[in-house]
């Protein structure tokens, strides 16, 4: 683990993001409309380039190198029954993804996904030499009863989540997706996002992996129970993610944070990644530049973060497993939007004469 | 081209498609509920595997051949001025797609699909040996003023659309998608598709390639004319199609018809692409078994297919190109779905209990 990582390190951590390279998304705009099809036919797979471009920097860009970043850690608040899974899932999910068996894990090994497992807080003790030991605690507490960590073991877990988005840089990774595995986390997660933005816990809670009706109506009341024990500071992002977050949120906020630091672009997965992209995103808006949503989740709080950041995913799966498993279905489409900026001739190179396109722009 | 299909050929075609193998997609649904994720819980990922299992009777499938087919006409309606560009790009167009310039030819070139381009219909004259020639006349004629074409050509145009479908079973293809180029054919569509549904010409007809206001209203204007001046007969689908469609919609509605037939899965694309399914749906409801839907066009009228025959796209990328340019991104997706049903572990084989699902799957 991480030896040392203070509020200090964070801000200055933070203070390195740089926005987006303006000048070359107007290229890469103006770009497009050279190629040969109507000015903004091709919708999302223009914007996605453009988005790439001021990332990098570079009109032409392609991501032939890609990681997701699982986050593993367990959640002392399934003490409460919140969850239709036992504890012991995490350790086994965790362990099956390096085994490439799991959802996520089956579609990385088909495209050729780097798929890197780290561990921050598994309950349990295993022997899995493929998973990354970044442990910094077993288990959160139950934030039904108290916080679910200490401040300084949630700035250890977002130093840690840089630090492995960095890694993925050094690696030479293209692009990054992030996803996690953590029996109960869509219920921490539903507590930090109606902390940060005071959306009720009804609006903000789904099924999870799934539950009754009896359950769900606890899960919620535990929610609930969770921020007023608590009493978060909803200006103070570290301290949610201490109080009634968990080590895979805090840690997915370091990766997206990490990512804007080394100008990658990271793929947001479903409820819990877009709530951890929310944390980022609260403590330096210019995080926003790098994230690019993949799938809306079934989870209902995900249209919620969503909009206040402004993301338009691209696919509707109805997919609520987690794991990141939206990110290898994104990488491709993304990948697609590469070959477009890279491969299709413009007018010129057609051989059309585009002169009656000028009247078509003025009114778009 | 054809020298022959009549309406006894297209009863006799018609006749010989049979539904899904229902037991089949029963057995895909009990082998989803043992892999190592919450039951359900990858969504269209499944559904779209179940859908492959009750086509092709087997439970694993596989989709390394495919191929998009790309109708090609030009449509007499232009000379109203319903279209941004000129009657010309048709024929450009279909020329650059076998150079893989256009954006649908980019991505399936990138994505290693094979990409047929059939000419029903084209009014130019030109030389490219990549073009299939089965032309039927050239153009349609002007449907503000009378019908496209006769019923016979109507006929003959869905026929060859049948025998492309077939022809691409001959060669292997796991999967076809159904593409078009044609100036004007936004018009045609809309035209059928308000016939068809009963839906005012003003919920179904959009901007096309792009229009300025007086331009769209004008097609407006020239839709409403072309449905007062032929009378099509709703009940009629290839009256529908012979007085107001063209032949690149008949065509597509053909190979919709010929997947379902020849039993291979069959992607639309956007908008004219789906008013075409919607034709061969009416003609069959059979053919629904095998469709499979990409995208979400941004032209208003696809709602209204869609919604008729239950379809839900996956992909939402604010596209409006044509060509079939949603299909090879909906291959990526499909591939992933054939991944999950042909890797993906078991519980059993991932070693966890999953007794614990019991009452989950008991509510869902």
């Amino acid at each position: 683990m991480l030896e040392k990582f203070t509020d200090e390190d964070l801000q200055q951590e933070l203070s390195q993001i740089r926005g987006a390279d303006e000048e070359r998304i107007k290229e890469a705009q103006d770009y497009t409309l050279k190629l040969v099809a109507p000015p903004g036919s091709l919708g999302k797979l223009y914007s996605l380039g453009w988005q790439l471009a001021g990332i990098s920097g570079k009109l032409h860009n392609d991501i032939p190198k890609r990681r997701i970043i699982v986050l593993c850690a367990d959640n002392g608040v399934v003490e409460e029954g919140v969850s239709s899974a036992p504890q012991s899932v995490t350790v086994s999910q965790a362990i099956n993804m390096t085994r490439h068996m799991t959802g996520m894990s089956t579609l990385a090994k088909h495209f050729d996904v780097d798929v890197c497992v780290a561990d921050l807080g598994i309950a349990a003790d295993y022997n899995c030499p493929g998973i990354e030991d970044w442990r910094i605690r077993k288990s959160t507490g139950n934030i039904a009863k108290g916080p679910a960590m200490t401040r300084k073991e949630a700035l250890l877990a977002i130093g840690t989540g840089i630090r492995l988005a960095k890694n993925a840089k050094k690696d030479g990774m293209d692009i990054i997706g992030v996803g996690e595995m953590g029996i109960g986390n869509t219920s921490t997660s539903s507590a930090v996002l109606s902390v940060l933005t005071g959306a009720a816990v009804e609006e903000v809670t789904g099924l999870g992996g799934g539950l009754t009706s009896d359950a769900f109506a606890k899960k919620k009341q535990v929610i609930r129970q969770a921020i007023e024990v608590n009493q978060p500071d909803k200006t103070d992002i570290v301290d949610v993610i201490a109080k009634v977050g968990g080590l895979d949120i805090a840690a997915m906020c370091g990766v997206f944070i990490g990512a804007a630091i080394e100008r990658i672009p990271v793929v947001i997965d479903g409820f819990i990644s877009i709530v951890a992209a929310l944390c980022a995103y609260r403590l330096n808006p210019l995080t926003r530049v790098f994230m690019i949503p993949s799938h809306v989740s079934v989870e209902v709080g995900y249209l919620i973060a969503q909009k206040e950041m402004g993301l338009e995913p691209f696919l509707q799966m109805d997919m609520r497993l987690g794991e990141g498993s939206g990110c290898p279905l994104a990488f491709q489409i993304i990948e697609a939007a590469c070959s477009i900026m890279n491969e299709m001739a413009s007018f010129e190179e057609a051989s059309i004469d585009d002169g009656y396109l000028t009247e078509v722009r003025k009114v778009m």
